[in-house]
């Protein structure tokens, strides 16, 4: 007998209280019951994403919440700049451009995070940029942006809306969204949510609901206008995903009830601690500046990633993510996102020493569970 | 955030996926599809105890279970010996009484387990003797009997019938109803099959069901000759736990798909690991013929039993047993029973470790960590 556990930077794993509310028999979404759940999951995502403005809830993946903020905020022909360091910001290279905005890519090293300056730059090149689109916490390579610093920059420099992936950083890395002036943020159920997929959640400005009255772009299911004007009265336009929202209902209580500020300081304590164990044990870390979401490790030499893999999760049941495109087989990526705890860390952590020592890696069992658990203590 | 982990020796953990199935909407106990689940529940149950012949579901806690066999079998004035070296032995010699039966006490120091030689000098003694009542693991002190050993005895010497308390053992010892020649062994839902209390389970051999044919004492609710009526049309008597009955078929499933050799083996090599780990940062164990279903640990000098629980419950979410009666304050008891696996011992043994360590202990941290990680490569 093994059990399953996640560690994968969404989905992520889901508190058994939750699982258990989504199980109840579903109820009508134009029903008063719906509606008071609607209007505290609002409440309460106003807080995750620390705004007095507008957090729309849509029935799509991440992704879609995403597209909901281009076809909504532009005209084609638009200039947006797009900090690209790794498959997601890539993924928000292609999608503008499909839509026929003008795409000025800001292309950052895997593991790399864009800079003050890069953007200085490109904005000075670029003064008709609309919007800069940055990642605040890149999953396919661990690197985390220092989005608070580059919002300054470009509010200071410019116009341009400053729009955030935060789908693997909301509810993991501190994120101020009217302290930090930022413009629009999206994140998606299955994150720090600590939810299945399906719903994604768009924090919009004043700033960008202005802009959605002059945007183009042909849009319908994704208008945020449509979006924005149902959250006023604590609707959707949509007939949305009644038992996910009832999921994330409670997962916004139980996060609420931990305190914002608590939940970013134990993914600080966690991630560090993992990487301070993965490094007791020789291991090298991806990222240069790592997000608290994610850990990247290079695989080690000698060691074959598929072999790897195949025994943490067949034999220990534990499932973890590997590299992507030219990193496939190089690193695999230990997720920290959401419902997890110290002793998390120690199990993945015993699991990481037992499958690498049985592909033939040295290491000395308890080793990095050891320099976990002093970090952890 | 703290996620609670449960080990102590019942309630055992409950597998998700057996939550889930008991979260779905009731159905009636008449309806074909819960006759079809019984019939199920019966047959696996058998697999259990390996055994052809009835086991009995009664919804009641195990000491409902137990009571059943004593009012069932056994008339005013017959002679039993039980075997008491803990807590439920003790019951099992004040139950008895209370209906009016001769027992003769069998006194075991807490942490052992009666020997052959003892038993066969009471049979001696008491030749008129009608059963014999062993607790196949002792909760409180985490003694194993020797049931095998013993059942055979008792079949040399007398005509006595073999009744065992196999609570918190069955599903984690080897026990073999059929084979070993045991009259009757009861055990409950929230101990080896991993559901929620509520629900008791009696094997009982072709000897024992005639015992209940002369049987004197007044029953009505426990009365396993109707029991064993109903189980013959894959029935209950009374209307039984229904949402437990559901989710002690998802659990047999469970066990069924493991397979009972495989189930025994792991319980056994979880219990070493982790005794293995105690003692490696200094600790002692306190039962000299330990059960694979729960480890009592002394409590080391200059920690505090009350201060040391408070930091492994309130800091770690991890609950384990305290000790008993002279034992309270001076021992600990985790559980290795039921829905456990490898990396499980790792985090239970982390936390002790933290937790000694906050009391003052000196310790390595990690090092019984290590050590549990060693013995479960």
């Amino acid at each position: 007998m093994i059990k399953k556990r996640l560690f994968t930077p969404g989905p992520t794993p889901i508190p058994e209280s939750v699982m258990l509310r989504m199980a109840e028999p579903i109820i009508h979404h134009r029903n008063p019951e719906f509606g008071e759940i609607l209007t505290r999951v609002h409440e309460n995502l106003q807080y995750l994403f620390q705004t007095k403005g507008p957090v729309v809830v849509l029935t799509s993946s991440g992704t879609g919440g995403v597209e909901a903020t281009f076809t909504s905020l532009f005209s084609p022909g638009d200039t947006i700049i797009a900090a690209n360091g790794g498959k997601f910001g890539e993924r928000w290279v292609k999608m503008p451009k499909a839509f026929g905005l003008n795409v000025v890519e800001l292309k950052v090293e895997w593991g790399k995070a864009p800079t003050a300056d890069q953007i200085r730059e490109l904005l000075k090149k670029h003064p008709e940029t609309k919007a800069v689109y940055l990642v605040h916490s890149e999953t396919s390579t661990g690197a985390a942006t220092d989005v608070k610093t580059l919002s300054e920059v470009i509010r200071k420099e410019s116009g341009a809306l400053v729009c955030v992936d935060g789908i693997t950083a909301v509810g993991a890395h501190e994120m101020r969204f009217d302290d930090w002036g930022i413009d629009v943020c999206v994140t998606g159920s299955q994150k720090g949510l600590m939810i299945p997929p399906g719903l994604a959640f768009v924090a919009l400005s004043q700033r960008a609901i202005a802009a959605m009255e002059t945007a183009k772009l042909p849009r319908f299911y994704f208008d945020l206008r449509k979006a924005v004007k149902a959250w006023e009265k604590n609707d959707t336009p949509w007939t949305p995903a009644v038992s996910l929202v009832i999921g994330v209902d409670a997962a916004l209580q139980m996060l609420r009830q931990e305190g914002i500020e608590k939940i970013w300081e134990r993914h600080r304590k966690l991630a560090t601690a993992l990487r301070m164990g993965v490094q007791a044990i020789g291991l090298k870390l991806f990222s240069e500046t790592p997000s608290y979401a994610v850990t990247p490790v290079w695989v080690p030499e000698g060691v074959e990633w598929k072999a790897f893999n195949k025994i943490i999760k067949g034999k220990h049941g534990i499932t973890i993510a590997g590299g992507q495109d030219d990193y496939t087989g190089k690193i695999f990526r230990v997720s920290h996102l959401g419902y997890y705890d110290a002793l998390d860390m120690v199990t993945v952590m015993a699991a990481i020493e037992w499958s690498l020592a049985e592909c033939g890696y040295k290491v000395e069992l308890g080793k990095g569970v050891g320099t976990v658990m002093q970090q952890l203590m």
